[in-house]
């Protein structure tokens, strides 16, 4: 198992980005390189192809956004002249919401080009990139206009914080002690949610055109269960302490949930037969652990920098949810108590999130 | 004649966009109307469009950068209704330079959006908008992608400054004053850069798929004269008001020039004619006033605020010009002079831009 600086993302509000750390976007990639392959192999054999259309969903802005696309470019280059082919042409579309910094990646295109070149030769003026403002929740493209669809680290954003969490008290996300209810809300807004994408999605593909999508998830059918819902846990335990000494009010904190639902494989392929298009050829969790250092897992090293990188990175995906919520005054201290809390966890315990990796293909 | 505020772009040189004025987009596009309906027409004419895809090259950014869209979309959607068509699916693709500010574009689609199902109802959802930066005398579409090109006001810049300018010395363009060779290597990047640009979109569009270009122009035959040149100019007389004042090195002042060239329908014809796979359908010139009051000129008005509007949208467009080539701390003197400059000549003579606007199909 890999041991990776895992981002969540900020967003789901429709004016933000799904933000990702740029370390754990190099190393997702890597984890899902072989079901890339396949998928692109796939396209190869259904057809001839002399022109390629390819989508990243929720592709963020940093220094690695660019790294998913150098990814699947150099596989269709690479399977392709392994199959005998020539390479097609390919337009790229980034897709984010409106508000992610666009102009950020479009400054870095003449270093990609360069990249591409480097790895690929004369086949890369053939490359045409496009951004793509909106929410993937909604249609974004024409029908039948894409071949393939790539998203990594963006699904488990929900398209809005579910109704219905009144009695989520205590905490910002599903935890062991939320009701039942607060469980169910939130699973069917994901079921609403993922059935949109899968719908609009299954409508901008071509036949026998596919998705590889990996997102945060679990393992348990417990949508409760500590591998996906604790390291919130530990964030609401920084809030709740800063209620209990009066530094925020307790209404405030009782109406602050996360527009997040890491599912389970078996939910995703409940969804995806029920919506009915798709044929899920590859369906694989992955483990990531929460520390910032690579290698095995090892508690003495987990903690050493007393839950620096962990509260970072988690700082960098709920912030913007906080300071929306609370206003800025309290993030300091929030994220201070919080480094504190995560290194107390991390030096006794094994701390990891779980990735879902989909690899499905249109049906005929 | 309409009396417009004309403004052109600053640009050219790849890290910046081909910035236009927000009031003479509206106004330019609404002088093309009747072109881009006839354009529409003949596609639904050819072919029955289950999907259309539109580009606007040199989109800029500023509050009417998606009139143009705005005018086109509804322009497909009033002319299939009279023709008992469907309304297709639409995919606009807004190209600017890599530098050019797409965040706000994207941020401005909600409103946009609204603005679309206002004039459309319905079908406004099926319209798909995306950003494509790069250069237009580069390829920046796969072959046979596009039904419909639109530019306006874009076209005038060159890819870059002219080779060979050393004896263009105390003129900033070509002038009155510009020996034959100055004229000479200007038209030679004019060529070469059209060509490119005609090259590059008849690869792009489909059969059948067509051109509506309007730019900066000349209804003479001598590129130096009055019509395109004067403005420019005036520019350089404040800048040799500096040089003789030492404000401006000399040397400084010798080696700047604009990156641009406003050829005549002739010209523009020839350079079709010559690349060979467009048929020119319309090729129409046009006049808009330099001030920036409604209705038909007259000197009385248009120096009435003293040069302040003209001196203010050609700063636009020549400041990020000027602050590159001479630093930024001559600016406020330059634009002061030459907003007093232009008032004097505005006082005594017609002054105007010409426009150029052509539509063309490309050959079967």
């Amino acid at each position: 198992m890999e041991v990776v600086q895992v981002l969540c993302m900020k967003g789901g509000n429709g004016d933000t980005s799904y933000a990702k750390n740029s370390l754990v976007q190099k190393k997702v990639i890597s984890l899902t390189k072989p079901i890339i392959e396949d998928a692109i192999t796939n396209l190869y054999c259904n057809k001839f192809l002399t022109s390629l259309c390819i989508a990243d969903l929720g592709c963020s802005s940093g220094p690695n956004t660019l790294f998913a696309v150098l990814e699947v470019v150099t596989t269709v280059d690479r399977v392709g002249k392994k199959m005998g082919r020539q390479l097609p042409e390919i337009q790229v579309f980034l897709n984010d919401l409106p508000g992610n910094d666009f102009n950020t990646i479009f400054k870095s295109l003449p270093g990609f080009q360069k990249d591409l070149e480097k790895r690929m030769g004369a086949g890369a003026e053939s490359c045409f990139i496009n951004g793509v403002p909106g929410s993937f929740y909604c249609r974004l493209f024409p029908s039948k206009s894409l071949h393939f669809i790539h998203s990594s680290y963006s699904l488990q954003w929900l398209s809005q914080v579910p109704q219905g969490l009144e009695s989520n008290k205590g905490n910002i996300y599903m935890a062991s002690s939320s009701p039942p209810c607060v469980l169910k809300v939130y699973y069917e807004q994901f079921r609403t949610d993922f059935s949109m994408f899968l719908r609009c999605r299954s409508e901008e593909l071509l036949e026998g055109g596919s998705m590889v999508l990996t997102f945060l998830g679990r393992r348990s059918e417990d949508p409760s269960s500590k591998e996906c819902c604790y390291i919130w846990e530990l964030l609401a335990v920084a809030l709740n302490d800063m209620v209990a000494e009066g530094l925020i009010e307790e209404e405030k904190m009782d109406s602050f949930n996360i527009p997040q639902y890491t599912p389970s494989p078996a939910e995703v392929k409940c969804e995806v037969e029920k919506e009915g298009s798709f044929t899920i050829s590859r369906l694989e969790v992955s483990e990531v652990n929460w520390n910032a250092y690579h290698g095995e897992f090892c508690p003495s090293d987990a903690h050493k920098d007393g839950g620096y990188n962990v509260a970072k990175l988690m700082r960098a995906v709920a912030e913007p949810l906080l300071v929306s919520h609370f206003g800025d005054g309290i993030i300091e201290e929030v994220f201070s108590r919080y480094q504190k809390i995560v290194a107390d966890r991390m030096s006794r315990e094994k701390t990891e999130f779980v990735n879902v990796t989909v690899f499905m293909t249109k049906r005929g």
